[in-house]
């Protein structure tokens, strides 16, 4: 069949109608749903890769999503078009680069809204400890398969990094009576919501999709930038998300969040995810993902509003502040260098 | 048309088949999936009710719930009928009654799992801070308008009480680090959750439904109690709950909850929905709902286990016990009453 | 109780308001929604009817639905009314005829906006391969069995025939970059959306519902012909869809439509849904559904435009619209003779 062609298992397609439900109050579609939208195509992509050769089948599971920018807001009734390819594979893992295009079905406007690569790994469905070998795909040049390399060494660099820093934050985010906070502090805007991982949020295996994990950050990153901010906020940008450790259908999560940066017309936020398996006493809470969103405020025809500046209290939120600052720095820099390469 | 007879103003059904992703871990359908499915009907026959006059068109909105018990477990696949029926009109509310009955469509079992007393005002579409009048029904004999009276006089000097408790209440539900908190106490199983009202929890109106902020209710007190006792859990009854101040979409509400007493086989859990209109500068916070939830912990015959018993810090949570305590002890009287009365 | 007399097992009804969710950006509820909850309806009495005697329990699978129109728009806020009753029954399937009223519970104003035939076969719960045998029912004169008889005979004959065809048609629906297609054209305009089938899209044996299915295919549908208007759409028909091959759980879904056909005020699709196992490699994807649905372009007082012309490229794009040509006077033809018929 020409739908399965040579390319088969290399890429896919994805898209659906914009829904009230999938968009804030004055109808811009939510970062978590493009987030999502993204995740699964990665998921299905890959799952179907993995299972191309003999033996055990498997489910692919999100390991990490690489930094992704948000470039244009996506709007109720368009259509949100999911590309996805496989760019890469490793013994153990797979490279997904996906596109994100809104399509205007009415006028016929069309916009890439997203970029993003998400690195998945196949895990057994017999035995879900159990990581399978990744069929290996073939690469049009020789350059293209160690561009792919360099990729991976570089984030598997990054995820031990960040699975040895995980370890030693242990923060609290406390929901203390939001009125006694002054505004604009830290305390004021900082943000909780739980949620029960029922199945329809889960894979084959019984834990949790990676995206709708970053649905759930992305909205308390917006709620949080709402409290802040007062205003209409929309999702820039997605700092990289590394998935250490998987959450089981049945757990409670905990989904934080709480600033750590402003610019002139941006806010950075930190998300922390903790899980909770209610049932298995033994178990106890653990922190499952973190992340840094970066959100601005906008106004009615959809141009950034300057940001209330942070009132920081004390010497951590003080630091915090400066790491923040550093990254937005650094990406601002980034920024120029690729429009320098790309003229 | 069948559907529309004589009676058309008076009943209607609600029916659906319970999926998955309305019921819990081990198959048991939410407490609040069924209270949302009753507020549905109740907008329903409520809104059409008071429609049937000349002059300004209205929606019912839901002004109380009286307590309801749960008296069967529900599960996934069976179907679940609501029926309603306006059983009382005074000159501004509605009372509309509603039987729940579970129906499995492989066996044929039906049970009764719910009834439930709601009480409507009809907000005017044109206003929405006027009530209109409402038609008033005709009764079978004198002494059935005669006891709606008094379910109707009942209710009202109950929800002046309340109104004037709420405002007493100025609590706030903090979220420390569990880890660092003894189990079994009142702080370790405390629980909160934020939600972003969206389009599809809101009436024409654009204030949410009443058997929303119900079901979030209930996942609130589920997950307090699973919490406590790690077992599987389902809402065995929840208090009368009076809805004293609107909210709107846009809004994000905070749902909280507390244990305050433990019978044998029993947990109560103080429930709280507090509203934040974001944007809305001026306004501020506000207390929406409280209610009191009573759940159960079930064996895995869906046989009732022993709860561990609450461990009391401090002469509020003290105080808070000895009260639920009366509302148990208050309950179980009524209930060998009842039960003497239909003997 | 009341709700199940004599006639239990022959009707039921089901009903729920109309949220945002369920209709498009201007508030037309969406064909799909209306024929997810009739099937719903149809597998509720079939699998109720089906399991009335003794023996292997069963739940009733789709195996077809008759071609249907929908007679008006329902709007957002309305309540949609479906009720069901077993019409005809033969040793292996069930005939269920659905209605569908909206109801306006703000004006008083109710539609007919539906009439669908249904025909379910009860699967064992046991071995999901095994066909139960079916009650029958009773019917109130012979003529009434004898044209029901008449009505089963001529939808198998059509069920076989489709299942050649469907073995014939290896189609692929390519998703190109479209912007190199010329507006009008069938390539311009056709569309895929995929879906991963979660567990609450399936029924107790963990096969998708009919219902589900259905819905995404209007979704399609509804995108490629606003991709050739550039309007408001609206389903006005499905013609009968044949259900030859289950889909399981954890199956990916691709959902494609192609215009086929415009006549002035009405444009042709035909959608195609194939499944493909991701895990279960030996397996392969299949085609599971095809149907054609007509969809019209509605303008701001919810009148009919005019369609602007199917541009058409190569031979097999003009056998496909003649086909359509003749479905569509087939149809306009059928409709006057039943006009005449009520005079």
């Amino acid at each position: 069949m020409s739908i399965f062609n040579a390319q088969a298992t290399a890429s896919i397609q994805i898209c659906r109608i914009m829904r009230p439900d999938d968009a804030n109050i004055v109808g811009n579609v939510h970062g978590g749903t493009i987030l999502k939208m993204i995740e699964e195509a990665g998921c299905i992509i890959g799952t179907r890769h993995c299972n191309t050769q003999n033996g055990d089948r498997c489910v692919a599971a999100l390991a990490r999503v690489e930094r992704t920018d948000f470039l244009h807001p996506v709007f109720i009734g368009e259509v949100a078009h999911v590309s996805a390819e496989i760019t890469y594979t490793s013994k153990h893992s797979v490279e997904v680069q996906v596109n994100v295009l809104s399509e205007n079905i009415v006028t016929g406007a069309k916009k890439l809204t997203n970029k993003a690569t998400l690195w998945y790994v196949p895990l057994s469905l017999q035995n879900v400890a159990k990581i399978i070998e990744v069929p290996l795909i073939e690469y049009s040049s020789p350059e293209q398969e160690e561009a792919g390399k360099k990729r991976y060494e570089a984030q598997k660099l990054e995820r031990i990094e960040t699975k040895v820093r995980n370890g030693e934050i242990i923060m609290s985010v406390s929901l203390p009576d939001r009125q006694t906070k002054e505004p604009y502090t830290v305390a004021f805007s900082q943000s909780s919501l739980i949620h029960l991982i029922g199945p329809s949020d889960c894979t084959l295996h019984g834990f949790v999709h990676g995206g709708v994990t970053m649905k759930l950050m992305d909205e308390v990153a917006g709620i949080v930038a709402a409290r802040h901010c007062k205003t209409n906020i929309v999702t820039a940008s997605v700092d990289a998300i590394n998935f250490h450790r998987k959450i089981k259908k049945g757990c409670v999560i905990t989904v934080s969040g709480r600033m750590t940066f402003t610019s002139n017309k941006s806010i950075e936020i930190e998300v922390f995810v903790d899980a909770d398996p209610l049932v298995e006493a033994e178990k106890g809470k653990y922190r499952a993902v973190t992340a840094f969103f970066t959100c601005i405020s906008l106004d009615k025809e959809n141009k950034p509003l300057l940001v209330p500046p942070l009132k920081l209290e004390g010497e951590e939120e003080q630091k915090q502040f400066e790491e923040g600052k550093a990254r937005y720095l650094q990406k601002k820099a980034k920024r120029l260098a690729d429009k320098e390469c790309q003229q």
